[in-house]
């Protein structure tokens, strides 16, 4: 998504230890325009599969699941990160390793949200290692919900997540793929 | 707002201890019709401000934040609640204790995003005794940032959280005020 990689480069910064800041547009402060260019791409993207929700991720990933789900006409479910005295009831739980934070953290879905008629796309807002992901991936399963799609806003293509989740068929897509940050120099794979 | 308080009396639910749970629309799963209309009322409330940015609070100020700043034409800009390693450079911070998570959190923002410059409105999912909304203009004002208002979606009424902003002269709207849940009955107050 040429918006998008342009984007990048103008308003992203590279930090040691291959960190890519996107926080002027996309996960702290965000630009709600460019989140809607991303919704109209996702939907062309994912325009010929039948999607009943979008299921993401606390925090970054609710902005861009909410303004992409008006492309959709569907619901958001997003996964919480801390069992909340609120989400009683039955609960779909999967352990996810944030690098991010530096710890475990348990991820959480009320069971009555997510059940085996949906089909649902999951958007989350980076890939690198996946492991958020696989957290959303193990809940769909556990809830028997069919995944339709994944939709990403930043994989980081050196990384092995992308890879893994396209070996195991699943349908994902990539709106810019960061394959190297060498010296701070970002070069996006060709899509 | 009627078409929230219906949504409210016919999907919310009342919990022990003046718990109003509302997570199949608002705060877990996410109506985004909804949000679009919740978005479109706050913009006829705070018509007459200038608003250069909405400030909200992870995770359930960004779904409602994102899709009302459509209306807006602005960014927002969400307070994290943990530190992650992502978020570097200064941060204004302020210490929040969450009764529904039973313990004191830091919210953080980035300094570079909040300046005296900026023409703020807050908004979030629940105002209840106030902690949260507190955390956000303890950081307005850390960063001398106006607020030219607060849209709050459900107030629970019978709290002091609305009062006490009313009364120190605060520009307060919420869509949806429940004064009394007693015995599983919602009274909301007539606005």
């Amino acid at each position: 998504m040429e918006l998008l990689e342009k984007r990048i480069l103008q308003d992203g910064t590279v930090k040691e230890g291959n960190i890519l800041k996107v926080d002027s547009f996309l996960n702290h402060q965000l630009d709600v325009e460019l989140l809607n260019e991303i919704g109209k791409e996702f939907k062309r993207l994912f325009a010929d599969k039948k999607i009943t929700k979008i299921l993401t991720i606390e925090a970054s990933g609710i902005a861009i699941a909410s303004v992409a789900a008006q492309y959709f006409g569907v619901p958001v479910l997003f996964a919480k990160k801390s069992k909340s005295q609120n989400l009683d009831g039955e609960l779909y739980t999967s352990v996810v390793h944030s690098y991010t934070y530096g710890k475990d953290y348990t991820i959480t879905v009320a069971k009555k949200f997510l059940s085996p008629r949906e089909h649902i796309l999951i958007i989350d807002d980076f890939l690198a290692v996946g492991k958020a992901l696989n957290g959303l991936l193990d809940i769909a399963a556990q809830a028997g919900a069919t995944v339709e799609g994944i939709g990403i806003v930043v994989e980081k293509g050196f990384q092995e997540g992308g890879k893994n989740l396209r070996r195991q068929g699943y349908n994902l897509h990539s709106l810019a793929i960061v394959d190297s940050m060498e010296n701070g120099k970002l070069v996006f794979r060709k899509q």
